[in-house]
């Protein structure tokens, strides 16, 4: 028997990267290989919907690979996203649709393309091989599409990422529009959540030469409700700009049914968010409309307007 | 009118970087881009007479290129081998078949395979796509492949290589065998270099903390007329010893019809060699059987006997 295959995806995983791993380990066994998914950290409550809708299990949690490992990585390229070791292991496989700093010492498959999703990629990656896609592995790249692209409102998505959801959908046996804000939904109950693992549920932190500064994340349907909370959640802020020595922190709750985001933003820069969006900061909040992506909206216009 | 993409291989082309070159311009054209092949450097006798055959002319030279350039990589992916000012351009694509050392800070189109030959790569490529391959482009990916593999012989030869070259055959309209031997014979032809050049045709320098070496190899149809130089050519390798400080250099003419090569060692860790293929150095020479590949068999073995 061939050795095994261990393929997982990025730490802090989401709906792609674990519908992602078991995607490509199922494509590789139909391919002849002897290859598991497992998972970096625990899958969130959107990910749970989305296994569950199509009764796949959960994979087993993976804390290390050693030099003897032959590993697939998929949502990710970069070492210190991936799982401990893995610059020691045998990587044989990269599937992803990110930027990409990346090293190895052999020729391996690395298969990138600028999607919206990974799972987009490994569509692809079937009907190349020939190999036909069953209706649970349908659901997961469906679930990945939804939610790396929020329903297709994100300015990440490719009309490829909308192409193939629809193609995905009909095997999937689902309606698109009411399955993706059914899955959506889920992921935005943060009722069970301290305001400080609210605020933790997506957060990156950024620098440049002129300012440190953290932008956080949440999905949401009713803006009204993460707000209630603002206060808590400000003391939660405050607390990390302390301790992170921030110029400023934004919080950002996006609306995904309506595809707008409201903000809390806090520092002694906080006026960079004011002049990044145009807009006024009002009892440290603002609505951004049609603001949804941190990566291609937040995150530049913020950078654009640092002094 | 889309942005101008420039498409290019490696320094100091071969066969594979400049047909490769070729092929991708060609595809993303028939795509609706606006794409053109480059080269960096002068292309080598083998290529030269595969480009005449199947009536290609040899790309322009491109020097560097700046900040405002759309490129797409063949055949390599490290910056070190690449283009002066490769690092600054928005790289739109990679299509390579070896190791990776590579970072940017957009996600792109990265294409790499464990195959012989990064044309065999593009002929996938075009099948994806749904492109048809015209005859002189299926007779240089056909080129590229014969010349990575020396016609199949080299350890470094899939099975997918081997069976898309069968096809490229087809609609290249040759005898891959008899075709094949002429490409490789038309690179082999060194009776206008000087003793220096021969060993620097295809020459690389490796160390580790037991010794400092360099590898050169040639393609060779007839040995005895490369050993009827050994003289001057050893006084060549021993002025490279003494400039370099190397503990040892070997040159290989390799046999490319019998998959043999023949080498010259000389230097104070010469002996290194010996113990490498299990031969007895005679007048500074030895006979290597069914030995042909830097990468897979000269190094490993090499290196897994310095002391």
């Amino acid at each position: 028997m061939e050795n095994k295959i261990f393929v997982f995806g990025h730490q802090k995983p989401d709906t792609d990267t674990i519908a992602s791993s078991i995607v490509l380990a199922n494509l590789q066994t139909a391919l002849g290989k002897n290859a598991t998914a497992y998972k970096l950290g625990n899958v969130n409550k959107e990910t749970a919907y989305a296994l569950k809708t199509f009764e796949v299990e959960e994979p087993q949690t993976l804390n290390e690979v050693d030099e003897n490992c032959d590993v697939m990585l998929v949502d990710h390229n970069e070492f210190a996203q991936s799982v401990n070791g893995v610059e020691k292991s045998n990587i044989k496989m990269v599937v992803d649709h990110h930027k990409i700093k990346f090293e190895t010492k052999e020729p391996l498959f690395y298969i990138a393309e600028p999607l919206g999703c990974t799972a987009s990629i490994l569509y692809k990656l079937y009907k190349q091989n020939d190999v036909e896609i069953s209706k649970p592995m349908a659901g997961l790249m469906l679930s990945a599409i939804i939610s790396d692209t929020l329903l297709f409102k994100s300015p990440t998505c490719t009309d490829e990422d909308k192409k193939i959801a629809e193609k995905l959908a009909k095997i999937a046996d689902v309606d698109v529009d009411v399955y993706g804000k059914e899955m959506l939904k889920a992921g935005t109950d943060i009722s069970e959540f301290t305001p400080y693992q609210v605020i933790n549920i997506d957060s990156k932190e950024f620098s440049d030469k002129n300012a440190r500064f953290e932008i956080s994340q949440v999905n949401a349907v009713d803006l009204d409700s993460v707000f209630s909370r603002q206060s808590e959640l400000e003391d939660a802020i405050q607390k990390e700009i302390k301790e992170k020595n921030l110029d400023f922190y934004m919080f950002a709750a996006t609306d995904i049914l309506n595809a707008n985001s409201k903000i809390i933003a806090i520092g002694n820069k906080a006026n960079t968010v004011e002049k990044a969006f145009g807009v006024t900061l009002n009892n440290n909040t603002a609505m951004l409309d049609n603001v949804v992506s941190r990566k291609k909206q937040m995150l530049p216009n913020i950078l654009n307007n640092l002094d």
